[in-house]
C-alpha cells in the first residue's frame, strides 16, 4: 500500500466539490499486462496537509496587513527522488507568502527568468515576494519573447549574458516564472550556468502545473526536432498560486485539462472519477477544484517519476495520447493546436484502438469522448490529418525499438494501461481509418 | 590507510627509471591546518595491474597479426564516484585493442568529436578501434576548428547539428578524441544531446591526461569568462594511448607536466621524489615513465574529487599555482602563453609566499624552481605583468568568499598544502613585487 493510497484530503467543499476523502490506487490497476509492457505500481509520494505555520511575524512583517489572503495554508506534494527530493506548494494566495520562496533562496542573489506576456502580470508580485522582509536579497530579471519558437539556443544564450553581466556566482538562484517553455530554458539554463545553480519553478499555466512542475525535464528545441538539448535537472521547490489561473486564456486551461485527464485514464481510476464530476466547476475555474486537480496529476507524476526518473520505461506511460498527438502537432504545425489540444484528439485515438483490440469496455470510450467535450478540447484530429502523415511521423517516434513501434493503450479497467508493441496491427490501421479521411 | 596507499606497482624499469614498489600517503600531509582551511583525506581510488585477459581472439580476430604489439596490458586507476564510477586506461598502443573501447560502447552508433589537427593524425586509428570486430557498430565524425577560441557555444551547436542530422538516439555514443578544448566540448554535447548520452574520452595531450580525465568538469566559454556554460557529467571511460603523445608539441608536453607536478607538491611527496629522480625520462617522453607519470596525477586527482565531486572546497586545492597562474593568463591574453606555462610561473609565486609566511623550508622552493626548469618551464610571469594586473584579476576569483581571497599555499613538509584566507596580506604584497618590476 503506498503512502499516497493512504493520504487523508481534508479540501474544503464550499464550492459544492465532490471531493473524495482518500485515494485508492486500486491493485487491479495493475493487472492485464503482457511481455514487453511495463507494470505500473504506486510509490513513496507523500501528501501533508495542513503543515506547519510558514512564517512568524518577525521574518515577514509586513505581510501582516494582508494576512486575510495570504494565511491559506499550501498544499504540498513532495517529490521523492533522494537527495534531489523537493517539494511542490499548491494553493490560492501563494505569492502572497514570501516564506514559501524565502525558505528555498540559496545565497543573496536571484534571476528571474519570465517573458514578455508574464512579466507585466505577475513579475513586480514574484521580485516582492523574493525580497520582502529580505533586504539581503537582489533580484535580477530577464525577460524573453513569448512561444515556443524562442525555445532556442539563441534565447537561452540571453539568460547567460544576464547572469554573466550581473557577475552572478554559484550562489546564485534562477527563478522560472512562466509556462512551459520558460520552465523548460530557465531549467536548462540553471543546469549550465557555471556546471550547476539552484533552481525554482513558479509555473503559470495549468499545463507546466501538471506537467512540467514533475520530472526534472529541461532543455530546448533544435531546428529539426523539440527538446533535442537539455539536461535533467531538479528545482528546489515549486510555487503553483493558482491564483495566476485567472489570466490564463480559455484554450491554455483546457490543454492543461488534457494532461489533467490523462493521469486518471492511465493509472488513477478515482481522479478520473472525480474529474467527472467537477468538470464543470474546473472550466469554471474553481481554485478549490483546481488545487485538488493539480495536487493529484503531480502526485501521480511523482510516483511515476520517483521510479523511472532518467525515462527508462515506466514513464513513457505518461505519454498516453502522445504519440498520435505529436503526429498532429508535426503535420499540422506547431502554434495551430495547443499540446493538450493535440493529446485530447490523440487521447481519444488511443482509446478508440484499445477498445478495438478488446482490451477496454465501450463505457470507458464513451467516458473519455464524454469529458473531453465538456472540457472543449477536440477530440477527433484536423481534418487535414491522413493515414500515411500519422504512419510517417509514427515511425520516427522515440519509442520505436526495432522497428517496432510501441504505444501506450488502455487495458482492463478503468485507470490501468500498457506501454507495449505487443499489439495487432490491424487495429492500429482501423484506427487511423477511422479518424481520417484518407 | 586508502588503498592508494597499499597498491603494489610492478611497471617494467627497462629505461633505468627509478619506480617506487608502493606510495606512502604520509600522515603528516594533513597536518598543519588552520582555521578556514580544508583537509586532505586520500581515500578509495584502487589500481589494479595486472588486469583480467582483455578480449578473446573470438572476439577481435583481426587484432592477432598485431598481437605484440596490441597484447600489452593497460594500467588501470579506477575512478570511484557510485553509480557514476569508471575506469581509465593507460599504457602504449592502446588504440590497438579494440575491446578496451567497444566494452564501453553502448547502442550501435558513435559520434567521433575531434578537431582539425588531431583528425588526420588519430581519427582513422580510433574509428578502426570502434569497429574492428564489430561490423554493428557505425561511426561518425564531426572536425570542429583547433584552439581555446572555439570553445564557444556556436561550435557546440556544429555537434548537436551532426548528432541529430545523424538521427543518432538515446542509446548512441560520443568519442571525444583530442585535447582539454575537445574533450570540455564534446562532453558538454553528451551532457546535453537528448539529455545526456554515453561519453568516452580519448585525451591526446599531457594536460587532458592528468587533468581532464577526471572530474567531470565540461563545458564551453562565454565571452565574459572561461567555461561559464557546462555541466558536471562523467565517462563510461577514459583510454590514454601513451603514443599519442608522439606527435605532441615539446611546449604543450611541458604544459602538461606542470599539472603532474603540482600533484607531488600538493598532496604526494613521494611521486614528486620520483619525479625529481626521472624528469629526464619524462622530457625524452619515456612511454613507461609517462604511464607512470599519468597513473599517479589520475589517481591523486580522483581521491580528491572522490570526496568532493562538485567542487565545495577540498577541490579548490588542485588549483595550486592557478589564482596567479590566472591572472598571468587573462592579463597577457590567452594564447601567448599555455596553461600549464602559466600554471608554472603561478605555482613559483604560491610556493614563494607560502615561504615568506614561514609555512615551508628554503629547500622545497628551491627544488620547485629547478624541477620546473629542468621541465623548461617558466618560473617567473612575463616581464609585462604588474602588481595592479595581478591584484586586479585576483580581486574578482572564483575563490574569493566575503572579500576574501582564499589561495592554496603548501604549509608543512613535503607534499602538503592549505587552501585558506587566512594568511598575512604582506607576504602576498611581498611575493607580487618580487615578481614584478612595477
Amino acid at each position: 500500500m503506498s503512502a499516497a493510497a493512504t493520504a487523508t484530503v481534508t479540501l474544503s467543499t464550499k464550492h459544492n466539490l465532490s471531493l473524495p476523502t482518500n485515494h485508492h490506487i486500486n491493485k487491479s490497476n495493475i493487472g492485464f499486462l503482457s511481455e514487453n509492457s511495463v507494470r505500473i505500481r504506486p510509490l513513496s509520494v507523500s501528501c501533508s496537509r495542513p503543515v506547519k505555520v510558514l512564517a512568524t511575524a518577525a521574518e515577514t512583517p509586513v505581510m501582516e496587513a494582508s494576512k486575510s489572503k495570504s494565511s491559506a495554508v499550501p498544499t504540498i506534494v513532495d517529490v521523492d527522488l533522494g537527495d534531489r527530493s523537493y517539494p511542490i506548494y499548491i494553493g490560492s494566495g501563494l505569492l502572497n507568502q514570501p516564506d514559501l520562496l524565502q525558505r528555498h533562496i540559496r545565497g543573496k542573489r536571484v534571476l528571474v527568468v519570465t517573458n514578455t506576456t508574464v512579466a507585466p502580470l505577475y513579475l513586480d508580485k514574484v521580485v516582492s515576494a523574493l525580497t520582502v522582509g529580505n533586504p539581503n536579497v537582489s533580484v535580477e530579471s530577464v525577460i524573453l519573447p513569448d512561444g515556443e519558437k524562442y525555445k532556442d539556443m539563441d534565447t537561452l544564450m540571453k539568460v547567460f549574458d544576464k547572469a554573466i553581466e550581473s557577475r552572478l556566482d554559484r550562489r546564485c538562484t534562477f527563478v522560472a516564472l512562466g509556462g512551459g517553455v520558460i520552465g523548460d530554458m530557465c531549467g536548462y539554463a540553471a543546469a549550465s550556468f557555471l556546471r550547476g545553480v539552484n533552481f525554482i519553478q513558479i509555473p503559470t499555466t495549468v499545463m507546466a502545473q501538471v506537467d512540467s512542475s514533475v520530472g526534472g525535464k529541461t532543455g530546448i528545441n533544435h531546428r529539426l526536432g523539440k527538446n533535442l538539448i537539455g539536461a535533467f535537472y531538479q528545482p528546489q521547490c515549486v510555487l503553483i498560486d493558482t491564483d495566476t489561473l485567472n489570466t490564463l486564456p480559455d484554450r491554455e486551461l483546457a490543454s492543461g485539462l488534457a494532461e489533467v485527464i490523462k493521469y486518471g485514464l492511465i493509472r488513477d481510476a478515482s481522479f478520473f472519477e472525480w474529474q467527472e464530476k467537477n468538470i464543470h466547476a474546473l472550466m469554471a475555474r474553481d481554485p478549490d477544484a483546481f488545487a485538488y486537480a493539480i495536487k493529484r496529476s503531480c502526485e501521480n507524476k511523482a510516483e511515476v517519476v520517483s521510479q523511472d526518473e532518467k525515462e527508462s520505461g515506466l514513464r513513457a506511460t505518461l505519454n498516453l495520447g502522445h504519440t498520435f498527438g505529436h503526429a498532429i502537432e508535426t503535420s499540422y504545425g506547431y502554434g495551430h493546436w495547443l499540446h493538450g489540444e493535440a493529446v485530447a484528439a490523440g487521447t481519444v485515438m488511443a482509446v478508440d484502438m484499445s477498445y478495438r483490440l478488446g482490451w477496454i469496455d465501450e463505457s470507458i470510450v464513451e467516458r473519455v469522448n464524454y469529458i473531453l467535450k465538456q472540457a472543449k478540447l477536440p477530440t477527433s484530429p484536423p481534418e487535414m490529418m491522413t493515414v500515411d502523415m500519422f504512419k510517417s511521423v509514427m515511425a520516427v517516434d522515440k519509442k520505436v525499438a526495432d522497428g517496432l513501434l510501441r504505444l501506450i493503450l488502455l487495458k482492463g479497467p478503468l485507470g490501468s494501461c500498457v506501454f507495449t508493441g505487443d499489439y495487432d496491427k490491424k487495429a492500429l490501421d482501423e484506427t487511423l481509418h477511422a479518424f481520417c479521411k484518407s
